[in-house]
């Protein structure tokens, strides 16, 4: 703290197929072919810890989405799974932290602990994980489900998950390993707890397989904006991705969380919240508009169109491109993306965007607000939310890849280190440190104190 | 096949713990607190490739096996999860495969599908999938299930989680990708395809969001030695990891299982069969036999006895250590391990050995044949083996690490080089290169006759 007195920010880097953009495979630079080699990977992430990103963050769908035979054929439906591709990033990086994104819907918490766990042992301590719920029948129908799960179910899940998870990660204390030769005691019996987890949807005994991580637990992060995912969030995110259009949601956004943490009984520094960002980088201002429209006239019209409809739960085939939208259903019917729905939603309401407008915003930026220009220009905007209380970070998620991550790590990042918002180097080695978070002790530990009092 | 007219054999180098003999942790020159350690791994896999080994295999057990209380104080009882661990060794390795234990009873087959794949793509075509079906209670209740399932459902459900799998993996042709910028096609929707499963475990719609990977399929290894287990076997099975202490035994099972595969409609070579190995190698037999005593006396008196029990299914507390085992249960009434209860069982049949002396069996090489001796002679029995239609390889399970594998790499693979039984450098690229296994087609993919006939 003594050698930075100014707070700094917190950066992602979000990997994203070639590209955040629904055309990016198209773009004349991108890497197409990438997607299927490691090289493409390797450098993406070797570029994002040259730039002394916090993390590499990788998104995730458990299915193929066609969006009415447009998907496949117009879009990049191809998704690594994330802990597979996260692993082998760790063998090829040393300092980035590592985060994915894996369902509570369609997974067991003790396989998704222990791959969390190796993960962080492997690592040196750089994991984390996305908490998601998913959003989408198709990926139910992957999964011997035919609709996806209600909302409120798939939370209640989700909470219950979490819980299993953090327990795990806890059964072994940190000094519960001794491995000494001479005496065969490899371990504290009295330090590694079974759970006995009863819950709803689980039933646990533990303990895991592996002890304690380097970082205690891995990383925790949320995405959910809804009420019952801001209220998750608070008692158990260490970071919230986050899509705000603008200064005053995102500064609401900021303030409600933070004071839920501590309606919880944590700290506002306990969580970092990090909203997503399309930046758009060239020479000038213009140049960079121009290099948006570029992109988007690569954007086949079909795959616009089923894309917000998708977002919107409506079918918009049937509307004149240049007019408002029509009547959108209740909140209350959408279930998987809510917040996704609210945000396009108020989008058009606010700006009163016909289709065509909206088409653009979730083709690009996906909902995430698109900022444009020089990196001076850039670094403007990150710097305004960042010191307005808008955001601890940003996620940065570049149009097309890997030009649009060099673009931001060359051009950016210095930007932001000269203004003293950036880290010019890591100071520590987990990715913990790297955000600033404690690392929690296991709930198993009994404090010094209560151990004496067995003896008072 | 000019360079090298000689059959040659097919070896992998068995990741387990700090080594396969349950003292290794104790040997004084073990690497045991490598265990959390990436470099340990790192190591390892780099040591096997140097040996021109074709895989590297890890086995998995999903819970900590306490074993009445002395497994938590006096073994290894962590296991770093074996697809995280594997996609790490794919960024430090080159040529080597890369074979992972997954169970079907506690995963799903579209994750499962995804994280080989995504590996069989970063790693360019190394990686292989050890079917296992689990065998334990401690297990299960770490899944929500108070007791292990029954054999028989436990089978019916692998059966079929590799159908689906095997769909998944195939659910894009190979030539499904197109990729064109100018035009906006990515990939042609009529070969990428849907399952629409339906079976008695699971509903899979699919595709599968990744495309056809480097080896069409990852290699499937499977281990069952049961009657069911071999009939899976033969119809899935591409390498087949197994337990035998005789010539004999593994030529009848050899036998067996090749002519099952006839029987299936495969050839004999579509199917290589790796029993385990446990060397112990030194300057002189004397000396090896030294070894296996320095490390068997290592062995915690309590922790034999109850790794007896428990693969016989009887608690043995009881008994005079050098007397005979009492009666045993049925084997009808084994549930898990099976093959396990069978091999300890007919050991202690065929050769009258004591408590005492099973204990040793179990501890060290755990069913497995060990072998002693100078390099050479180690060479002997494995060439002894090998010609007589006993095995097409080996899977080396070296006592301690990382020494055991450095001396077999170091001492024992040169002498199989010199007899022209192994191979000198890699040939291929891909796991199914090294094996001689040939790249299946795609269930999906119509050949050009078929296709020929709808214009017809």
């Amino acid at each position: 703290m003594s050698e930075n007195p100014k707070k700094q920010l917190h950066l992602g880097a979000f990997l994203f197929q070639v590209g955040h953009h629904i055309a990016a495979w198209r773009y004349p630079d991108t890497e197409t072919r990438g997607l299927l080699q490691h090289e493409f990977y390797e450098h993406f992430a070797q570029t994002a810890e040259r730039g002394k990103f916090d993390m590499v963050f990788l998104a995730d769908t458990l299915a193929v989405i066609d969006r009415s035979g447009t998907g496949i054929k117009h879009t990049v439906t191809i998704r690594p799974e994330p802990l597979t591709l996260l692993s082998y990033l760790s063998g090829v990086t040393d300092k980035i932290g590592l985060a994915g994104t894996v369902s509570t819907t369609y997974h067991e918490p003790y396989n998704l602990a222990r791959e969390f766990s190796t993960l962080d042992h492997l690592s040196g301590g750089r994991a984390a994980w996305n908490v998601v719920t998913s959003g989408r029948d198709e990926e139910a129908r992957n999964f011997s489900k035919s609709k996806h799960p209600e909302h409120d179910k798939r939370y209640a899940r989700a909470k219950e998950f979490v819980d299993v998870v953090t327990s795990l990660w806890d059964s072994w204390e940190d000094e519960a390993i001794i491995a000494d030769k001479e005496s065969g005691l490899f371990a504290d019996p009295g330090k590694v707890h079974e759970l006995h987890h009863k819950g709803d949807e689980f039933s646990v005994r533990g303990p895991l397989n592996l002890p304690r991580s380097p970082q205690g637990r891995p990383v925790i992060i949320q995405a959910g904006a809804s009420l019952t995912g801001q209220h998750l969030a608070a008692q158990t995110a260490e970071v919230i991705f986050t899509a705000w259009q603008t200064l005053e949601e995102a500064q609401r956004f900021y303030s409600s969380v933070k004071s839920l943490a501590i309606q919880y009984g944590r700290s506002p520094e306990d969580i970092k919240i990090m909203p997503g960002i399309f930046p758009v980088i060239a020479a000038t201002e213009e140049k960079a508009q121009k290099k948006e429209a570029f992109l988007q006239q690569l954007v086949v019209p079909e795959v616009g169109l089923s894309m917000l409809s998708s977002s919107l739960g409506v079918d918009l085939s049937g509307y004149p491109l240049d007019g408002p939208l029509p009547e959108l259903p209740e909140l209350a019917q959408i279930n998987g993306g809510k917040s996704r729905f609210q945000l396009v939603a108020d989008m058009a309401h606010r700006e009163g965007l016909t289709i065509r407008e909206l088409i653009y915003r979730v083709t690009g930026a996906r909902g995430h607000r698109t900022i444009y220009g020089t990196p001076a220009q850039i670094a403007d905007q990150l710097e305004e939310w960042f010191v307005n209380g808008a955001c601890d970070g940003f996620n940065i998620m570049p149009p097309y890849l890997p030009g649009g991550l060099e673009e931001f790590v060359d051009l950016v990042i210095p930007e932001l280190q000269r203004r003293g918002l950036f880290r010019t180097e890591y100071s520590g080695s987990t990715l913990r440190e790297h955000l600033g978070l404690h690392r929690p002790a296991s709930k198993y530990h009994a404090p010094a104190a209560t151990q004496a009092e067995h003896f008072a």
